[in-house]
């Protein structure tokens, strides 16, 4: 098996698969993709998803979950739109996912379990279903390899730029894909709803196992990323395999590695995109904690820093202010000496022993006017280690979310 | 007794006490009062103290943890400065708290043990003790009822106005005083270390009656402010009963809570006032949340609602958005139904049952318009309640943290 390669493609390129979208008029600004469908044709599709956390669900997430579940993991197709979350529309906001559910299920001769559906926008809006079941006929219409590039721009809210990954692997001579599209901005914004990421790939796999390797996947990339804290109420991320590639990955076999590999990689990029597009971010930060006791004293470590508005303004500014990242980890729940502590700004160390090391500042500043930058910290304490990624804090995050919703 | 009443004074009108403040040139601004002491003359006197929960807490913090044991709460003096938080700084660091304590000690009379510390300024950067002793001597010289008024200045970093709230009773005809001076800013600056507040009064109290009195109050005040979610290394409070006056103080008498009452509400005031002063604030905000199964779900509500940045750009901008504050409230990690939750501005419906309650938009933003306001939640779940006061989050928020240190 060959190492995955990065390519260009879309959703499509993994065999099986098509999409098309249309401006539906959800969104607030006229003749912007808002509304899009993509379609698995392989009969034999498995799929699978992971949600938010978060108590209050929208109407889609609750319907997706059901969907996967009553369908046994045999969903085939997506209905997704933009300008309206349907998050906090009651009973009246679950039938109107259903009802875009049904709709498509007939125009594509599948059972209504069989689609699942996301959204995502103003909270508390209701979502007018004529909105999309009115499009769906010409969406069918359209599906086709080409215009499934357009599905990541019609998922947009407040992302500067459409987030696609394409992943090219051979086993024998016979290609394999993995495909994969994401919308983040603000990591969430609950009146947004944030992360969405759907990913397709026609290797062969059966719905456990997709979602096994998702939420593994997911744990590594998805779930390690952090804008502002907040957790949305429409998070999804969902997975299709066509089957149509020869390869087959079951648990303990000689693919299943690989193509965990390559699916960590492609949620790994896509991850590092939402956090490069955070609301009003100039920086990609990565957060890296090593030395820890153990893996759970690492991550928080690694997230207490990443969710402190105090160290994501100092890197907007860049400040080398390596107290507020010391202090951060020590209010952060983990388990650690402060004075075995080194904190380095990429190379440069700049806290020693829980204490400053003397750096040069300039350099220092120098080190975080980049448009990425790894802060590392070594707790000295062990072996276990984690990462997160995250942005810095502008004005421009103030300004987008004084106002948002009007 | 009497219900306790707001007076003009500072933390010398409960009898037994005098303090000064001196320009030590700890701060980079020359000038600035940076350095002051704090003495209670009374023989018998009392002290109790709380502290930061940050792993990597300041010198300061250690030394006046260990004192007040030593002394069994019987310190009788503080040394506070502002400009350095001593934090991050090793040996050195507390080697230098501990000469300011002794040097005090000398001058005044007393143990080393029983003067008791508080730093508060930038982290990380060694701290001179000789700033700190060249200044006692005249400190001391200068103490009096008058120049206690100073020490609320002498302890402000990014503070805009000193703050000092003293309340009286009466007990017979014999009066009886509280006091209290605090510094806050941003809730918690790692960088500025946040949360000082030194109170006193002429009640008489025994040390371990004293400490459960203050655990008490401020469980209900300064633990309930919260401006940026930071955890400070530095923050201290600390409270002194100089026993001059004749009212005595215990566990089940008729004083005891009459006395808890008013110093709940002193510590409440300057909670308050610490709240309105959050970096960059324009209003003050309380999250009031009610109907909750049990008081842990009602604090985790209120808590996550008041650190989510969405919600607190939404108050900056008069944005209504009431999505964003159901969403915070979901991912809190309490247990309630989504599809119960009304939500007020003030006094005004927003969201009915977790949906639009189709409010008057007009009339919403102009309820967040105000200074003050309060964000009510009724869960509908139970009986329990909590509140906790923040700020709104603004594009100063941002300016005065992006470029602290420098």
């Amino acid at each position: 098996m060959q190492k995955w390669e990065a390519v260009e493609g879309n959703l499509a390129s993994p065999r099986g698969f098509r999409g098309a979208a249309v401006a539906a008029g959800i969104k607030k600004t006229r003749g912007e993709l808002d509304l899009a469908l993509l379609v698995c044709d392989a009969p034999a599709a498995t799929a699978a998803g992971l949600f938010t956390t978060n108590l209050v669900a929208a109407a889609p997430v609750t319907l997706s979950r059901q969907n996967l579940v009553e369908s046994r993991g045999r969903c085939r197709a997506l209905v997704v739109n933009s300008g309206n979350a349907n998050a906090c529309t009651g009973r009246k906001g679950l039938q109107a996912a259903k009802e875009s559910a049904r709709a498509a299920a007939k125009l594509l001769n599948l059972q209504p379990e069989q689609v699942l559906v996301a959204s995502t926008g103003v909270i508390g809006v209701g979502l007018e279903p004529a909105l999309i079941t009115s499009q769906l006929p010409a969406l069918v219409e359209n599906l086709s390899i080409e215009n499934a590039s357009a599905v990541a721009r019609a998922i947009m809210t407040t992302d500067t730029f459409p987030k696609t990954c394409v992943l090219r692997s051979e086993v024998g001579r016979n290609p394999v894909y993995l495909a994969g599209i994401a919308k983040g901005a603000g990591m969430i914004h609950p009146n947004m709803a944030t992360l969405l990421s759907f990913l397709t790939t026609d290797a062969l796999i059966g719905p456990r196992t997709l979602q096994n390797l998702l939420r593994t996947a997911v744990d590594v990339s998805f779930n390690r990323v952090t804008v502002d804290g907040d957790t949305s109420t429409n998070d999804t991320v969902l997975a299709w395999a066509s089957g149509m590639a020869t390869v087959g990955v079951r648990p303990g076999n000689a693919s299943w590695a690989w193509f965990l590999e390559g699916l960590t990689e492609l949620c790994q990029r896509l991850a590092r995109m939402i956090a490069r597009d955070g609301e009003g971010a100039k920086k990609l930060v990565m957060v890296e904690v090593r030395g820890a006791r153990k893996p759970s004293d690492a991550e928080r470590v690694a997230r207490a820093i990443a969710n402190s508005p105090l160290v994501k303004t100092a890197v907007a500014g860049s400040d080398p202010n390596w107290g507020r990242i010391l202090c951060a980890a020590g209010y952060s729940g983990a388990t650690f000496d402060p004075d075995k502590v080194d904190i380095r700004i990429n190379d440069l160390l700049v806290c020693r022993g829980g204490m400053d090391a003397g750096f040069d500042e300039a350099a220092a500043r120098k080190e975080l006017e980049g448009k990425e930058m790894t802060l590392r910290l070594d707790l000295h304490q062990g072996s276990a280690s984690a990462h997160i990624w995250t942005c810095d804090m502008t004005h421009d995050y103030i300004t987008i979310n004084a106002s948002y919703r009007t």
